[in-house]
């Protein structure tokens, strides 16, 4: 696994043991954080690590997917807080220290298949579906 | 650029062009394409160029993102329509041929901030959000 990958392992393990200071190690003073579904940004490592720090409930993590090389990774997760699970995707850009300096993510949220393609399309029972 | 970062740019350069035997010549005969937050999964090359050909309304396509290594792949692309512009990440998992064999495809929508973090995000306007 190349060691891009690795940084972002270590980033989810990071967030999974809510330990700011190993996560902190692996962003540039002035990573971005974008969440383009609702048009937000963050700017800076002490404002992003108080944003995950302050986030409400306790939040599991479980990596299903990351793949990457050179400078970017992508990563598909798990969230899972007492009321809810919820896939996120995000995509990394390191630095030539290989510091994280953009991070970019999206939370997908369920929704009922359109009408029309019942013909081609099978449905899976929600218990399965982070095996998907 | 690795090659199978080149697999999933011709993939969506055919998709772009609606040129269903290019992209058929990418796919593996027993591809499995995955929604996950519909739960809905098509089996099979034929079933999965059909869902594409009679998909409805007239969409193009973009590439923000491509990136992997391996057999994996993820892709951030965004989907134009007259009405509508959504962006879409993609995983790509390559059987040992280089064709693309499981595509599981999420579409995040927007939505409203939370409230509470006022203090540490500030937000962009929906004309830049393309280019976060």
């Amino acid at each position: 696994m190349a060691n891009v990958e690795e940084t972002v392992l270590t980033y989810w393990a990071a967030c999974e043991s809510r330990d700011w200071a190993r996560m902190g190690a692996l962003l540039a003073d002035d990573v971005v954080y974008h969440l383009p579904q609702s048009r937000e940004r963050i700017r800076g490592r002490d404002a992003y690590l108080q944003f995950n720090r302050e986030y409400p409930g306790r939040w599991r993590f479980s990596v299903t997917r990351v793949t990457g090389a050179g400078a970017r990774v992508a990563s598909w997760i798990t969230a899972t807080s007492d009321a809810e699970e919820l896939p996120a995707v995000t995509f990394f850009d390191l630095d030539e220290a290989g510091l994280i300096s953009v991070i970019t993510e999206f939370w997908p949220e369920p929704y009922e298949p359109p009408p029309g393609r019942e013909h081609l399309v099978e449905r899976y029972p929600a218990a399965t579906a982070r095996s998907a």
